[in-house]
Parts: structure tokens; sequence; C-alpha cells
């Protein structure tokens, strides 16, 4: 065979090793009491979008970017409810203190590196004016976030550029999103073992409102891994004082999407929560963590127009404080899942000046688990 | 005459000329554009109640207790919307973050002195136990302000007790409010000047909703005063550096008060407004100062039930940011007009130690604004 | 034999059950990776000390006050450094925008009931105002937080006294610490199992810094219990949706004291990672509950004095941002170990109206974990 | 004479004009009590630098970089104390979130226009990791701020270069600093009139500790103009209600630097009375205004290292809370006067669509002032 022929062949055949890559849920692994949404992903929240561009080049080039559309039309001209909660501001999330202030996002969320906010920000705005509708707009507050990929990416190259950021959102779609080194995860690194992007999600039941929560997220962070009840980080010599790479900056990105209506107060309170879910697969906020998460909502009534009658109020229809519980639950067991899947999703790679971080052993974790139950 | 029937007259002149004394607008004296309630009062806003107890008692007790009722209801059971904004947080604010975490208020709003919070917070449980549909209740957050009037009063003697306190809501009025020396404002100093409570309103034109903003002071704080564009405090020789009276713990209290159907989150936006309007009296919130803002709305479709059906959304109509400015605008103004009022409002007390505070020269200020015109 | 002999040696064998009672790690519990300090306590932090005031009377009264002193001194003469971290608001802790304003903690920490929070300032305020050296003092911001244990105790009655705070307070000494059914804890529930107070504590590696924290807990909340990787909460049928019990009120008062070397806003840092224990046992910090957290450094070169010469510079040494990481993991390890030694600790306790809350099926609980392993 | 000899002299002449221009301190008119430094500007405090980069294309660029650098030295690797608070945040300004967790300012700060931010990040990102001995750093923390001048400029033309940035970075220096139509203040209106950059200080006497106070302003926002007592804003007939002008989202951003060796708490709590000096100008903070404060101190016992031995404590001295409030007096009179200073110095601009912005008439408000006294 043609070398060429060999290669493709062998990018098959990770492909089918990636694709075939059972999700621990499958595997009987628990994450809590609630049932997940059909994909167990943050697109069973209906309308929401979610896309990646994945760059992998030479030895020393692994990032990308993932986008999160929140819905599927113009989102500057119809904001959403949305609320940021800063776990540990290690990171350098942009449009942190409009979404605080105005309480709604009204861009595409992105997740990118850590020096490609900037590529994030022009991406995010260049698309905004560019929308037909958007002709004369002049303000746009783009919501980017990001962790740090450069043990295995060569990230001083700053190698993502804007219309790559363009190309994530104009990818991105309902239906099942690809995890693990993909996108913004492509070079991140997790409790030691490769990182990268996880999803899953939680559906209440009708007694409980019957609202889907879903979680997407970036996964580059260290501490203590706990999967399944198993101490794994222990039993696999791996804590936050053992292992020089999880001193590396990391940071997890988590973005919160729900059908439930839910105003920005509660939706802040719901991102609040997913570091409890965060903190239950050993994560400990480390100092130079970047921990940040955004949550929206897209409960159709409670869109804001950016324009509309002068005065005129917003009739709204929303959850109040005491129904909140149980989306709080949703969102811990969504997070604890979501990362978790990131971690069995990701593969072996090997990235700049030759550095190689381990795929989990997952079947290990696993035989593990079952010996526990 | 025999003594007391002097004594008796003289209290009477005393009243007469409190009665008497002016307000600052009717001496012609500008604060802002937008016109007033038809009291200038924080009670233009349908449905607010103010009430004073004021305990002057020997040399040594000068102090007391204002309350302001965001409704004649039940606030309890039908709490409403709320916010809470630190300008400078050396106080002692109980209440605070339950406001912040569910953004709503469900007791009557208490100001006191700095060693009577405890009492303060006591008498509002009290009431709120007591009150006909709470009998199976068993949490209460008090919201109790207070400023420190120990210069003028015996702060250590805790001369303020729970019934006190209850007496003060149950005072509580729609129509006029006392200002200067009564209720919370007895013995407070303001820039060196007696201090007091003082209150002000604004009602937006109909083109900007007509809605009404009130507000209302407890002023006990120092800087450079200002007044109309004149620099009374350096006219004065009272500055910030000069006059020992000011190095005392200090603080303002204020209360905002709107039939303008807001959310919590805009609320705080008006709140954080207010602390601007206090800046243009030549308060600097000093180190020492306790300076908070509380803002509620009336809007009856925005009170929140204590007892509601499980998963029932709220139904609400309210303001969108990009229809706040003319209620910032209304906070600042009526929270400058209000502390000045406070000043011009208070007379000189003499207590403690046989400490004397005088009251602010009014006539040599409206003079030197006079002539500026 | 006679009735008071036979009750006395009740009461003898109840106190030598409870002394029996072994605490989860001495039965073999893992809680994280760092050694715990020599009492696994709070007060393995030197010079903190605890004290508690229980209060058992008739059928209907299970409530108390638990005191903690940041040192043996006269805290509001020195004040230590401090910071306050509010995981979910609907609580009532007073002090806390001082503490956040300024830095510093000057007075004991209370933690009693809900209703009890005005006798805890007064208690406080009292206690400052007395102590020698203090006849001057104005102002106090007394620190009071609380978890209502109205299911179990007459909470609308308001039993608790400030002389009880005072006496909570004098009661507190170093040592090891009285858990589960004592002071605050005596009338709480916690995972629909008996709650009340527990204490842990971890002292870092010699390579780490070798400081000590320690962490005091006073268990009111609800969740999905979990220990040692077992999922309690679902064995045992107890989860947030199935047990009325848990819809109650709930609360968790978390006190970190340190002598590592750091400054407030490093202290709020330690404190957030308390909320990540707490969800490691599985809370999820339900709509209703007032979960706050409030951190101190005992370092004695960090102390505050109240009085000092003017614009004399506090010449610190305080731990770097980067040194943090080790004591956000004993933060997150001794949290959840105080919550689960708590559980442990705590009987079966009858009260109001007969209601009986049962104490955590330990032995059970235990099995599971040894079989796990 | 030809026409470029003409267009020579014509621009000579301007800037004649220009530098003629005199200050409104210079005209008489007060701005409080305390002394400014000797150039009346941030650079006041040694070792603060500031630069512009200006950018006038054709009929419709106005717009442009200012960069404040705290030192002279490499601020990656020699941090500063630094704080941001968020006044009002319909804003874009980068780096907040990491700025507030780890209380240091690790780059040169940028000022620009909206749209314009991803070039400032990009900007600060390349200057930063260009810098000798930043080799290897993988993050960078880019504090990057703006207004909108999508009035005068053609915003959405994105005509901010990352080059540009560090061009603005490298013409930093100490000295005097250009205000009005240049920088980040090239296309910029504030009260309805030209707006741009101002700048003014603070010299503390040295009873109370002899430190500088230095401001620097972009100005972009509306409201009702007061200057030295004179409702400018009324007698000119403009005001939030009458001018179109003024609906435009705006915004103020404002850096503060100091000598006085202040830590981040403290810092934060200057740059929260920054506000208040913006409110005695007249400002609202409208809600479509992005009002952000930066403060840093340049105390050189106070820069945080950014490579240190493990565990090595910080010692630093610093002052304490009671010795804030001559700062934070400051604070407020430089930043009004700074404020003003920026109306004084702006020319008349024709930009974008032929649209003028006329300078203030301040001959006229200074014969208003001058009678008024």
């Amino acid at each position: 065979m043609k070398n060429a022929t060999i290669t493709f062949l062998l990018i098959l055949f990770a492909m089918t090793v990636s694709m075939a890559q059972i999700r621990p849920r499958e595997a009987g692994v628990h994450f809590g009491i609630l049932p997940t949404g059909s994909l167990n992903a943050i697109t069973d929240v209906p309308g929401v979008k979610a896309g990646h561009f994945t760059k992998i080049q030479g030895s020393n080039i692994r990032t990308g970017v993932t986008a999160i559309l929140p819905h599927g039309g113009n989102i500057f001209q119809q904001k959403v409810p949305g609320a940021v909660y800063v776990g540990n501001g290690f990171g350098k999330l942009a449009g942190t203190t409009q979404v605080m202030e105005l309480g709604n996002i009204e861009t595409p969320i992105i997740l990118t590196n850590t020096l490609s906010v900037a590529a994030g920000i022009e991406g995010v705005v260049k698309y905004s004016l560019a929308q037909t509708g958007n002709e004369t707009i002049q303000s746009v507050n783009a919501v980017v976030g990001e962790t740090n990929d450069g043990y295995l990416n060569d990230i001083r190259g700053m190698h993502i550029s804007s219309d790559e950021v363009i190309k994530a959102i104009q990818s991105a779609a309902t239906g099942p999103v690809d995890e693990g080194n993909v996108g913004a995860g492509t070079g991140t690194v997790c409790f030691g073992w490769k990182g990268g992007i996880g999803t899953s999600s939680r559906k209440l039941p009708e007694s409980l409102g019957g609202y889907t929560v879903g979680v997407l997220v970036q996964t580059n962070f260290g501490g203590n891994l706990q999967i399944g009840g198993v101490p794994v980080g222990e039993k696999l010599g791996k804590n936050p004082f053992k292992d020089a790479l999880e001193k590396s900056d990391g940071s997890c990105m988590i973005v919160i999407a729900t059908d439930a209506p839910v105003l920005d107060r509660n939706l802040e309170r719901m991102a609040k929560r997913a570091m409890m879910g965060l903190a239950k697969t050993g994560g400990i906020a480390s100092n130079g963590s970047g921990d940040y998460v955004i949550a929206f909502s897209t409960a159709e009534n409670l869109r804001i127009p950016y324009v509309k009658p002068n005065l005129e109020l917003e009739k709204a229809e929303f959850l109040q404080n005491d129904d909140m519980t149980s989306l709080f639950l949703a969102v811990i067991e969504a997070t604890e899942e979501a990362i978790i899947n990131s971690l069995f999703a990701a593969e072996t790679m090997e990235g700049k000046e030759g550095r190689v971080v381990e795929k989990l052993p997952t079947d290990q974790v696993l035989e593990w688990i079952k010996n526990k139950n």
C-alpha cells in the first residue's frame, strides 16, 4: 500500500476507535439519581448548537475552538438570560462584567486556548457585525473563555485565527457532540491524563418540571481524581503533589444550558453549583486554575430583544427560588459526568517537544468501579 | 412664670421653629432637573410607610429607631423584590446576604444605632412571628441597618429594646415623614453638623414612565459639604481633616422605594447610584463609614408570595435594562436632596457628656446659594 | 435502686456510648490524602478555642450555641485577618459585610439557631463591651451564623438568651471538641439523619509549609449522602426528592481556622473551597440552604491592632497566591470529614411535637465502605 | 503659499492653540481641597508612564489607543498590586476576573474603542511574550478597557491593529500627558460635548503620608454636567433627556495610580471612590455606560515577582484600613478634575458621516464660574 493509503486507514482506524469509545454511563458508572436527556449532551436542550474547530498541525500545534450557540437565530437581536460564576479567576474569560451587569448573553460562547482569547473576541465580533440584521450595531459583548493547553500545544505561537473561530461557530449544530481531543479540548490535560471536551445532560421528571439541563466542559485541571466512588487518582499514583503535570496552569470552562425559564439571578445560582460537580470528580480549583461557569436559558419568552419600544415592559414567566433545587442537582450531576466523559473520550496525545499525555486507563478504572459495586 | 411653664413654652417655641423650618427646595435650592412627588418624601411611593421611635432621655440618651414598610400588608407573606448595595461595608446591616441571594425583602426595614442591631432583629422577628398568617413560619430575614450615634448618645448603654423597635414599626404611616432629630437620626452627626433623617422623592414625567422614586436617609457621615454648588464645608471651615468630629465612625443608611416594576438586579443598579447622590453632597465614604443602600419595588405584580403552588411560574411584567437610566437619575437626585434635607431639618443637640452638635447655619448657607445664582 | 440512681446510671451509660462512638477515620474511612492534626479538630490550630452551650429542656427545646475564638486574647484589640464566602445566602449570618470590607474579624464567631441571631449579636456585643481594655469602644461587628433547627426545636420560642451566648464563649477551650448533638448542632438534621457539630483538621507536610487547617461545621442540610465513595443516601433510600425532612430549610455553617499566614483575599479563596468539600458529601446547596464559610488566620504577625500610631504601616509576612493550593486541598478534605464526623457523632433525638430524627446507621455504612475496598 | 505649506501652518496653529489651552485649575476652577502633584497628571506617581497612539484618517476614522504602564520594568515579571471596580458593567474590560482573584496586574493597561478590545489583547500578549525575560511564559492577563467612539469613528471598521497597540505601549513615557482628542479619547463624546483623555493628581500633605494619587480618564459618557458648582449642562441646554447624542452608548474608563503602599483590597476601595468623583461632574452611570476603574500601587516592596522560591513569604509593609480615608478623598478629587480636564482639552471634531461634536464652550463656562465666586 502507498503511504497515503496507510495513513488514511490509520486515521480511519483511529476514528473508529474514537467512535467506539463507550461513555462511562454505558459502562455502568453512576452519576447521581436523575435521568439524562436522549443524547446525554448539552444539545439535549432544544435549539442549542455546539461546534468544534480542531487544529492539529505538525508536532507542536494541538489546539482548537469550541462554540456553543444558545439558539439558532440571531443571538444579538434575541439575547438570552445569562450569568457567569467565577469558581477561580485565574483565567481570561472575556465578557464577564457585561453578562453580570445586564443579565444576558448576546453572542455565541467561545472556548479556546489562553493566548487566543483575542482571536476569539475578534471572531465573535466579526461574525456578529456580519449577521443579517446587525448592520448598524456598534457594540458586541463576546463571551470567550479559555484554558491553557501550553503543555502539548505551542500556545505562544497563537495559532488560532479569527476565521477559525468563525468556522467553529458556523459548524455548530444540534445533535450529538464530539468529545475528547476536539475543539478547545484538543490539547488539554486533566488530572494528569488527557483531558478534552465532555458533555452531559439531565432531564427532570415531569413532577419536577420536566426541564432539561445540559453541560459542556473543557477540562484542563488537576486534583485527586475520583470516579464512581473510586479514588482513581490515588490508585493510579496521580495526586496534586506527586505529579509535575498537574502543577501546570490548569482551568475548567463549564457551559450550562437549560430550557427552564430561569432569569439571570437564578442562572448564577445554577452556575455556582457546577463547581460542586467539579468537586465530586476530585477537582480542587488550584491557585492556577481558571474555573468559570457560564449559564443561559433558552426559554423563548425570556429572550431579550435588542430593539423594543421605549418603556415596554418585559412580560415574562419564570421559575421562582423555591423551585430551583432540582435544577441545582441537575447541574451538579451533569457537570460531574461531563468531566468524566471528557476523560473517557480523550485519547493519548503526543504534542509539543515530544511530550505525551496518556489516555486515562479506562478499562482499569471500569474494573475497579465494577468490583466496588 | 414658673420654670415648668417657661420650659414648656420654650419647647413649644422650639417645636414651632422646627415645624416652621423650611426645606431647602422651598428656599430655592436646586437638586437636579426632575420634579419631586407631592410630599417630596419616600412616602410618595404609594403604599410605603415610615415611622419613628425617638428616645431622648436624661442627658445621655439620644437615639431611636426608624422603620420603613414596603407596603401595608403582611410583608413576609407578600415579599417585595429587593436589593442591597454596599457603598462601604464598615457597618452591621443585617439581612444582606439573603436579600442578595433571593432578591427579595420580607420584613420592615429598620434603622437604628450600631449597638442596637440585635434589638432591631429581635423586634422584627417578634413582629413577624406575631402577625396573623405567620403562625407557622420559622425563618425571618430581618433587614436592620445602623449608624453610630455614639458621639451624642450613650450607645454602650444599648438603650433600644425590641419593643421600641416594634413601636416604630407600628407607628409607620403613609403621608409626610418627620425629618431631622427623629428616630434613627436622633443622635447622628453629618459633615460636622447635626445630621438626622431626611427624605426626598422624584416623579418621572409620563414620557419616562411616570414612576416615583422615594429615598430616606439616616445621615451620620463626613466629607466636604457642598450644597447647591457652594463648597459649604470649606467656607465654614469644616473639612475631613480639620474637624475631629468627622473622624468618628460615621455611616449613611439609604433606603430607596419605587413603584416602578423593577426586579432585583436592576434594583441593585439603582441602589448603586445612591452613592453617587451622596458623593454630590461631598460625602467621601471614609474608611470608618458604613454606607449601605437598600432598594425595593412596590409593584404589585412583582410581589413574591411565601406560599405558592409547586412549580408555578412567576408571571411578571418589569422594566428592562434600557429603560433604567431615568430611574438612576431619580435616585441620584433624591439621595442628594434627602441628605441635605436631613441637615436643614436637624436642630442643635446637646447630648452625652455635655457634647453639643450645632445645627448647620442654614440661613448663611441659603444666602451663599442665593448670591451665587 | 432509686430512680435518681437509675437516671444517673442511664446518663453515664449514654455518655459512655457517646464517648465510645468512634469517628469514621478510626473506622477506616478515607478522606483524601493529607494527614490530620493530632486531635483532628479545629483546635489543632494553636490558640483556637471552641465551646458549646447545649439547651435541651422539656420535650420541645433542642438548641444551643457554639463559639469559636480565633485566639485567647482580646480579639477586638487584636483582630485577625478574616473572610466570608457565601455558598448559598438563604441565611442570616451577621457581620458579613464588615468582614468583607475590612478583611478582619474582631469577635468570637457564634453559631446558633435562625431565630436566635439577635441573641447571638447581643451576647457578643455585651461580651466585647465588658472585656478589659474595651471600656471605650462603641462599635462591635459580631459574626453570628445560624442554621434552622425548627424541625426538632421550638425555634419560634427564641429560647437562647444573650447570657447563654456568653456562656458558650466563656466555656470555649483548646483541646478536643465535642461533636454531634451539642451546642448549635443540638437540634439539626443532615441528609435526613441527625446532624450536629463536626470538626476535622489537616496538617500539611513540612515540604508544603507545615501549616494546619482546622474546620468546624454545623450540619443541617440535605442532598444525596456519599461517604467513602459509597452512595449512602441512595442505598438508604434518602434522597433530596424522596424525603420530606430534607425539604425543610437547611443550612451548613462552616468555620475554617489556619495558622498559615494568609491575608483576607486568600482566606476568601480558602473559604470558597469549603463548599467543594461539602459537595463531596453529596450536599447540593439547595434553594433553602444557608451555606456560609468563615475563615481566619491566627498568624500572630498578621494581627490587626485596634489602636496603632497614625500612618504606621503594617509589616506582614504572608503566603502568596502560588502557595495556596495545598491549603485549598486541606480545606476541602477537612470540610468533608468534619461533615461526616458530625453525622457519626450525632445520636437519635426526639424533639418538638414528638418528632424523632434517627442517627445515621453507622454500622451499616461502615460495612458498606469496608466491603467496597 | 502652496497648499502643503498652508496645511502645515494650520496644523502648527492648531497645535499651538491646543498647547495654549489652559487647564481649568489654571483658570481658577476649584476641585476640592488637596494639592495636586507637579504635573497634575497620573505621571506624578513616580515611574508611571502613559502613551497614546492617535488614529485620524480620512473622514471616518477617529480613534486610538492609550497605554498606562505601572512601571518602567518588566511588568509581567514584577507585577503590581491591582484592583478593578465595576461602576456599571455595560462594557468589555478584559482581564477583570484575574485581577480580582489574584490581586495583581501584570501588563500595561490599554484603553481603546469597544470593537478593538481584541486588538488590545493581542497587542499586549505579543508585547509581553516578546519581552526579554518572558521567553517561556504561556499566560498573559491583558487588561484592556474601552469606550464606544462609534458616533465619530467608523468603529465597525475595527481600525486598530495589535501593532498600533504596541506602538502606544512603546511611546509611553513619564512626564506631561497629552489630553483631549488623543489616543483612546480621539473620538469620544462627553456630556454632549467633545470628550477625550484627561488626567489629574493629588499629593497628600506629609502629615497624611505624602503619597501621590494620579488618575487618567477616557471620557465618553453623559449626564448633567456640573463644573465648579455651576450646573453647566442645564445652562447650556444639554441634559440626559434632551440630547440625542447622550443616548449613545457611553462609558468612562478610569485608571488610578498611587505610590502609597496599598494592597489589592484597599486598592479596590480606592477604585470604588472614583465613581464618586465622576458623580460630582454630573455623570449618572446610565444603563449603557461601561464605567470601570482600575487601580494599582507602584510601591516597590509590594511588587509580586513571577518567579520566587517555593513557600517564600511575601514581606510587605502596607497601609492599613484606618489610613485610607485621605487616599479616598484624593481619588474623588483627582477623578472629578481629570474628567473636566478632558473636556477643556478636547477640541471640536468632525468625524464619521460628517457628524460634528463641539468643544465645550470653556470661555462661557469659566465666566459663569468666575461670576459665581
